[in-house]
């Protein structure tokens, strides 16, 4: 969800917290902590008062997104075709 | 691990458990039974004695191993940097 958010540009921490709704500021910033120690997310400090902090996704980041968008777009994609494979074992679970 | 040894082609349980070196009989059983319930994994038993059982990818499965095979070629084509992202956020964590 941040990677996907990330992707569309930079974003401001408050800017993330919104788009990531009923995200707890402490995954959050957990998270982001995350994304910029595996250096797919790159932090800029902006010297204004109170300091603004912007994130930003790196080329890493960007790369990985894809793949993860594209795991994303494939699961919604079958999404159908999973669910009646499910239905289907649970009726007949061990034929 | 289960997907991309399955990608070579169809195995029967013990082939899987060779293969699958240190997965525990439970896990690899739940492991089958979870990719059998999402439809990626198809479960064949011959009528032999005992019954031989045989898995092999469904297209499903096929294409959902292509994603995490990806995946899986991402991260050790950038495990060099991501390494060197660590070691540089792991000395300055919050500049």
């Amino acid at each position: 969800m941040t990677l996907a958010e990330l992707s569309a540009g930079p974003r401001r921490y408050r800017e993330l917290e919104r788009a990531l709704e009923g995200i707890s500021q402490r995954m959050m910033t957990l998270t982001l902590r995350r994304l910029e120690r595996d250096g797919h997310v790159l932090r800029h400090v902006a010297p204004t008062v109170p300091p603004s902090v912007t994130y930003e996704l790196s080329d890493l980041g960007r790369s990985f997104a894809d793949h993860i968008a594209g795991l994303v777009a494939w699961s919604r994609r079958y999404k159908w075709e999973i669910e009646m494979a499910q239905a289907a074992y649970d009726t007949h679970p061990e034929i």
